[in-house]
Order: C-alpha cells, then structure tokens, then sequence
C-alpha cells in the first residue's frame, strides 16, 4: 500500500519535504495542510517587500521563473495536494491520526497517516505590553501583516514609527521604513547593544553607528512601557524610560515563539525553548512523527547545546532530509553552528558560533581579536575596510565564534562562511592563520583579513600582542584614563594633538626605534595607528625595549571611528 | 649568541619572515638579499597596474599606509636589514656558509648563517619560440617588465597584442590591455580551453565568453610557431597555425619555472617540477635551510600529490610559519587545496580542489554537477545567475572539487572559499547539501546554490538524475543528434520552435501530467527549463511514468546562453 504522509505547515520546510518526497516516490499519499491561504513564500523577504525593493507580494510566493507557487502550482507541476485553510487540532499518536477542522467551513476530519511531519513554524511574540493589541501595532508574522504594514505606510499617514527589538527582523524593518519611506524610526532594545545574540559589543556598536548615520534612533537598554492610542485612531505613541514617543506604527520584533501546541498535547517531548526536541534524522519522540524548521530545537555544534535557529535555510535544508528518511533513506541534520548574516543600509554583518559573553556564560575563558583590513587588495581601488572579530578559548585555543562586518555584504559573508563549516569540527586558531581561501588582488589581500585575525588572535593568546578593544578604548579616553601614543605620520596624528593636548603624543613608527627616551614609563601607555597593524609591530618593540606598561588599540584609527564616528568631538 | 639568519629574496616570504622573526627575537641578526633593487611588491597586482586600476609603480611596493617599503622602510620600522642587488651564489652546506655577489660593485662575500631561507619564487617560462627575445616581447616577471609594458603601452605604439597562454596572468593581461587601452587582444592558447589547470571545459567556457563579448579573440588549440619582427622595430607579427596575426607587442604567459639553481647545486632536493622538496615544517633536506613560496613544492591535500601554487597568498602564510619554526615554535604548513581566484572584465571565477580531468587522470571516477542559480534570492533586485560545478568520486561520494563562475565577484569566491577548507578533510556530498552558510536575501537564497550544487550531485549519484552536460549538448544539437523538450512557459519555448521546428517541441512542465501521451518514446529526448530544477522534476516524473530514455541539461538555459551566446545562430 502506498505510503500516508501529512505534512503540518505550508511555508518553507513543509513544501519542501512534500516536493523532495514526491520525486523519490511517485506513489504516496502526500497531504500538506496550512491555516494560512497563502503559502509557500520566503518569509525572510518581508522586509524587503516593506523597503519596496520587491514590488508585490508575489514577488514572495513567485518561483524564480515567475510562477505562482499556489495549490494549483503544486498540484501540477509538483504532484503535490496542498489544503489552505487547515488546521491541525490534535494528533492521535495511537491510532496515526491527525485531527483537522477546515477553517472555511468549520468541517472536522480524521486523517489517517502513516508518517506525520510538523512544519508549524513560529510566531513572533507580542510581549505584554499595554496597548500591544491596538491597531497599528504589528508583528512581521506572514504576508498578511506584511501587506497590512505596506499599506498602513504607503497611505502617507505614518510619519514616525517605533520598532521593539534590535534583532535581525528590527533592523530589517527600520531600515525598510527609513530608507523607502522616509518614516523616522526609533528602534527600542532592552539589551546594551543591537544584535545582541549575533554579535560582540564592538562589531554590533559598528552596525549601530551605520543605522544611527541613516537617521534610525536607537535606544538601548530601554524598553517600551506602555503604548498609548486607542480603537479608532490606533497608536499614537509609546513610553520608553518616562518619556513619550510619539508615533503612528509600532513594529514588534522582540523574537519567536515555537507553534508547538498541538504537538505538545500529544505528549510529544519539547526543550527548554518549548520547540519540539528532535533526534539528527529529525524524528520526534514518536518515531512515526517528524519534525523541522523554527518549531525544533537544534543541537548547537559548537557548544553541544540545544537552541532554535529559525531560519528558511535551515528549514529548507531539513525538509530533504526528513523526506528521505521517510523514503527510507537514512539522512542526518548534525545541527547548526548558528551562522547568520544581515544587510543595515551599506553595511554587512555576518557571524557564526558564539559570541564572545555568550562563550563566557557558559564558562569557556574566551580570547578575542579585533582586526580592520582592506576586504582586497589595498591597492586595489574598490577595497573597503572590513572588520573580523574572532574568539576562541584560551585554554584549548579552539576557536568559538566569527563576526565579520563591512560595506561590501558578499566578502563580509565570505569570510564567516569560510570558517564557519569548520567551527563544529573543532579548529584551532593555527588553523585560521593558514586558512587556505581564493586569493587576487579584486577580492582579497595576500595575507587575507582572515588569516590575519587568525595572527592576531594568536599573538594575543601567546601574551605578544596586548589588546586594548576600541570600545573599552573610547570610554576610557573619555574619562582622562589614558595616554595615547599615535604612531602614523606627524600629519594624521596632528589635529589629535591638537584637541586632545598632552593626552595624544606622537612618535611614528620609523622613529620610535631611535627616539625610545622620549616614552613614557611612569604611566600605562595606549599605541594607536590605522588599523593596528603597527601599533601592535610598536607593542612589540617597547616590550622588547623594557616597556611593559603598553598596549595597544585594536583595529587601530579605523576602528575608532566605526564604534566611535564623533570621537573627535569627545 | 643570536641567531644569524639569511634570507634569499625579498618579494613576498623573504620579507614576511624576516619581520615575523623580528617580532619574536629581537636579537637575531637577520639579513635578507635580493637581486633586484624593487622589493617587498605585490607582483599579483601588476595587471591592475598595466591596467590602469592602479596608477603608479609605487602602489605596488607601498603598505596600507602609502609608505614605500624600500630598504630604509624595513630598517627603520621593522628593524631588519635588506640587501638589494645581491645575489646568492652558492650555499656551502658543511661550514653554513651563503657565497654572495654584490652585482654593482662584484664584491664578493661569505656570509655565515645559523639558518637560511630560500624565497627566491619562480621566473616566467619564455619558450623556445624562434624571436622570443626580439623587443616588445614580454613576460610578467616583476616590477621592471611591469613598468616595460605599459611605457610601451602608453607611448601608443601598440595597437595590437598576442597573449600567449590562457592561464590566470595571461587573462589578466588581456583584460588590462583591452579595458584600459583597447588594444586589440588575441590569446593563443595550446589547450582546448582557458584556464586549463582551474575550470573544467563548462566554466572555463563561460569566462571565455565573457572575454569574447569583451572583444579578446581566443584561438584554443593552438600555439605560436614564431614571432616576427627584427631588433630596432620589435615583433611586427606571430605565426600561429600557418596564420600571421599582425601585433606590435607580445606577452609571454605560459608559466613559470622556481628559482632553485644554487639550491640544487648545494645538493637540496628537489621534486619533478625542479621546485624544492620541504617537510611540513618547511625545511628542505637540509635542516638548517628553510623554503617556501613559488620555489618549493607543495602537497596538493586532495590528492596527496606534490604540487607547485604559486601564490601570494600561500608565500605569505608559509613564510610566518619559517619564522615560528626558526624561532623554536613548532609549525606546520600543511599544504594546499589550490584555492584559486579570477576576475575577467564582469565575470569571476573561483576553484578548489580537482578539476574533472585532473581527477580521472589520477585513477579517480569522477561526477560532476552543473547548477545555475541566482546568488541571492530570486526576488532580491541585484540577484544574478551563478554557475557551480561540483565534482565528487563515484565510489566515496568524496568531494574532489568545486568551481564557480558569476557576476558578483564576493559572491562567487564566498561559495568555494566555504567547501575549500573542507576539502582535505575528504567530505563527502552530504555535508554540502548541508553546510551551513549565512542566509539573508540580500546574500543568499534559503535553499543556497552550493547546497543545491550538493542536491544535484546526490541526485546524480543516486541515478536519480540523467544529467547532460551543457557544453556536450550544445555540440550534440548542433550535430542534428538531439530531440528537446522544452518545459519551460510556451512563450519562452516559442522563439525555439519557431527556429528548430521538430528539433524542438514544448510540454510547460504544469501540464506535462495531463499530456504524457504527447511525449515521444521511441527517441532519446532532452529535458530543458530554464536553470535546470524544473527539467530535472519532468525527468523524474517522465522516469516514474515509464520513459527510460530521457536526460535533463544542466543549468538549463541559462547555462546554454552562458557557454554558447550564440545557440540562436546554430
């Protein structure tokens, strides 16, 4: 008999385990159900839709030959039944069964299945704030509120706007509503930086100042009292800290919450996150239900860890897996190392592993570097200057995490995306100064930004570069702690010299080896230069000298002024 | 006493050791000697130069900071002494020994060493072709040929140009002459294809058809018998398969030779290509003697062989590692993948590991996969088609190599720079279908090209899909040996019809259910869509319906128009 498959969920793995399953058997019963009449669509595209770089909501739920993939699509181009406007109600785990009511016409049904997959997805959590239910307050869950945000913004009647939470989808859609629409946007995070699952305070402060360079406010440590408006006019401002924002939208992107309801009252076992706890074939605790996509928890291959990581690629990659094992063909998902990258205006992030307090809250000893680089060839004229921030642990030298920011996105990516794959292999940091990655003069330096913080970091763990981050730098600048020695030329260091006075001093590098009477030693001594290469070559040279009061600034002058744009105004 | 150190050549490792072992000993006595009066320059970068992307000589040999590393640079900042125009004459290996010429004044002298490094790189092959030595005959060995070159140039005496040989620097060079200069360009390649040792025929012929839409002629297949001209005016003309091609300027690109002469002479061993034969420390077989560069031979980490790479990148890696192991630190340089990086006017082109014909020559069963994608989600607004070709052993499903070919340079090296440092580990298909690279739309799709690059190739390996490679079946359909199908919309088919009558029928892939009884039987037929997904799903379904004799091409059209832009004109 031919084999009974229902999938749970219409969105990105769902579709995907179906289409995979039909191509390996053309003979099962493959039944996907979804409560949504709109399916199939990259939910990861909706701020994008919102920013106006994609025009119509079917740019989302197009295939890349402009075909809409819609029921009828997946009926004819992909043997596959898809039932919108289905809800799953409860799972009869003894007798396979699956529960369902249509939506449309309130008509209940039994479905009798052989293999059951739960494709449910999450939604975004709408924290308890008073006034979250009001009109104009939105979460970015699906198309629907999609299309409901562009048109609320597009009838010109949003003039300023708030946004909860600085992850991913926060600045994803401040960056939507700034950029296309010229709404002023306020984007209010609890935590001390943006980004802060993704990246350390110094790459994410870097991200922070390019979005606050494009007019999007940024309040952090903050967090939304209280929404003011009512039913009829909707939102008209918020209370952050004892102080009244006005505005006309609110989006809230203050995180996901597994759809596992139903799953759970069938007794299926869940973590710690109430997503769905799965084994490396995606299988649930019963062995006849599988599972994938933002509703699981995944292994974190670095720290050994379960989390969730919910992202339309995993998704993806997971829905061919679960298909073949339904095939019979014994696939593994290892688990996620929780690579990520985003787009802020001109500038790119990216990151994989663990950021640097997240490695130290579960006790590791991190280490970390700091590197700014030419992404080329320096002498290659589109070269702009990227950051690496690399951490591993002191003890074992394996490297924990990668965070990677700079104006050009795909070799910001690159760099991430070469180590990344390794990070679950356990590489040391030897391994990332002889990273072997493409290399000409258009797309990298000889000694590639890569291999360099690999250096860096090395030469740190070994105690011969002492590191000062450019963050801790500044605020300590700022309070009169420190006495600076610039090491670049007389003419870079001069209007230094000239605001900050006897704080600044300088001696370029060519000079210091025959002018070391005139260093100080009686106090801690700070060498910057451009990126921090010389500083650190300077380091070295006064603690070969004597000196041993002398650190030096990571990422150098050009690091500065990414965490800090105004630091001469201090 | 310290350590006395010698360093032979001052481009990119000499230099690179010399600083890194400053770093770490402060009273080693370290001296590096070069032939030449330029040095510590980027020699990768000289096509950019002649090129015009950069402006003066002093680009080429300045660091990040425009400060001119000369001999007075090294001194004064890096506290190391370099002799220019010194030459090593012979080593005496008994009483560690350096005979050296001073070439200016032919003084003589005997330098001792505790250790010596031999970074003397490699010399460009100027073959034995009757008036290879006339003037206005050029290789790209260093500074001074650069600078020869494009004074040449800009005098506006050369109107039309040969490149001999269609490896990276030949590529380069064309580009340069023909972008900046619009010289007329004609490569002449002794191969069947450009880029022979990197790209498997499908790439390689994508770039060379970026070259040609760029107005470089490329004659494959054939060699230059003579170079025509006489010793005042220069060449005036190269014979090439019986044909005389007018030009007033040729550059030699057919390789390079190591400079190990004075090596050998000392007794050190060296492999088959003449480069010198090191351990994983980077000592030669003599311990006291260190190489590493484009003089000694590398192991190829796919394949176990011994092999040159002659890159700047890897120099410079390998040349911090001699400074640890001169130091006392244990280090190894493990060998290389051959990750490798090309742009060509629009287009660039990445590669690690085996080509196809490089695996089947070594006993391997190699399985290739071609995939055309876009290299960001479909609906993000910058998206442009990428190609990946994957190739993988039949028996281990072992990953041999990987290539890629697009628009977007970044993008293009981000795909191979994250399976490149896998590749010695031996993964096998799997872990590409699911390596995990950041995922945004900006970046990526949620199902990435290098993950589908992995699907394609289980597919193949599993039998499942019948793949024809594109470039066979350009060759095959012009022969008449071909039925198509086209699946794609009856209005992308049409112009195809309308030319190839009933070469060429088309079933729209969403009907093709419902019309199987349209489908011939009793001839081969081939699948075409557009990128190659949706032929790949008829195959299947075509497979499950009982047509044996069916194949799909891949990469689809979009492959097609990319290795044959005039298939229309067939």
């Amino acid at each position: 008999m031919s084999k009974r498959v229902i999938i749970v969920g219409a969105v990105a793995l769902g579709p995907k385990v179906a289409c995979r399953l039909r191509r390996l058997d053309p003979d099962a019963q493959i039944t996907v159900i979804d409560r949504d009449n709109l399916i199939s669509y990259g939910g990861c595209g909706i701020p994008y839709y919102v920013g106006g770089d994609i025009n119509d909501l079917e740019g989302l739920c197009s295939t890349s030959s402009h075909v809409l993939r819609d029921p009828a699509f997946f009926r004819s181009s992909k043997g596959v039944n898809i039932l919108p406007r289905v809800e799953a109600m409860s799972i009869d785990r003894d007798k396979k069964t699956l529960h369902i009511r249509h939506l449309d016409t309130e008509k209940k049904e039994a479905l009798p299945y052989d293999k059951l997959v739960i494709a449910t997805g999450a939604t975004p959590v709408r924290p308890p704030i008073p006034g979250a239910d009001l009109p104009r307050v939105f979460t970015v869950s699906n198309l629907h509120s999609a299309r409901d945000i562009k048109d609320t913004i597009s009838k010109g009647k949003v003039g300023r706007a708030v946004v909860v939470g600085a992850g991913a989808i926060g600045i994803e859609m401040a960056e939507a509503l700034t950029d296309l629409w010229g709404v002023d946007t306020t984007i209010v995070e609890m935590a001390d930086q943006i980004l802060p699952a993704a990246l350390g305070k110094n790459m994410s402060r870097v991200v922070e100042m390019e979005l606050k360079q494009n007019n999007v406010t940024i309040l952090l440590s903050q967090k939304v009292d209280k929404i003011n408006g009512d039913d009829t006019s909707g939102v008209t401002s918020v209370e952050v800290g004892g102080k009244t924002l006005p505005c006309d939208l609110v989006v809230m992107s203050a995180g996901v919450r597994p759809n596992t309801r139903f799953a759970k009252d069938a007794g299926l076992a869940v973590g710690s996150s109430g997503a769905l706890l799965v084994d490396r074939g995606l299988r649930t605790t019963d062995p006849h239900i599988y599972a994938g996509g933002d509703c699981v928890e995944l292994r974190n291959l670095v720290n050994g860890e379960n989390m969730t990581m919910p992202l339309g690629s995993l998704a993806n990659r997971q829905g061919r897996i679960i298909a073949n094992n339904i095939h019979g063909r014994a696939s593994k998902f290892k688990g996620t190392v929780g690579t990520f990258c985003i787009k802020a205006f001109d500038m790119a992030a990216a990151k994989a592993g663990l950021t640097f307090a997240q490695a130290r809250a579960i006790g590791y000893d991190p280490v970390h570097a700091v590197v700014a680089q030419s992404d080329r060839a320096h002498f290659y004229p589109s070269s702009r200057i990227m950051y690496i921030h690399l951490i591993a642990d002191r003890k074992t030298r394996r490297i924990l995490g990668i965070e990677s920011v700079g104006g050009q996105g795909d070799a910001v990516k690159a760099r991430v995306d070469a180590v990344a794959p390794l990070l679950s292999a356990g590489i040391d940091v030897d391994e990332v100064c002889s990273l072997e990655t493409g290399y000409a003069p258009p797309f990298a330096s000889a000694m590639d930004i890569i291999n360099n913080a690999g250096n860096v970091l090395d030469n740190i763990l070994e105690g011969r570069n002492v590191p000062m981050d450019p963050v801790d730098f500044v605020r300590e600048f700022a309070k009169d702690q420190i006495q600076v020695m610039d090491v670049r030329d007389p003419k870079e260091a001069a209007p230094f010299i000239e605001k900050y006075k006897d704080k600044w001093m300088n001696i370029p590098q060519d000079q210091l080896r025959d002018r070391l009477d005139e260093v100080p030693s009686d106090r801690p001594l700070c060498l910057v230069c451009g990126t921090g290469a010389r500083s650190y070559e300077c380091q070295v040279l006064l603690n070969q000298k004597g000196f041993d009061n002398v650190c030096n600034v990571q990422g150098g002058h050009a690091m500065i002024l990414a965490v800090a744009p105004d630091f001469m105004d201090i």
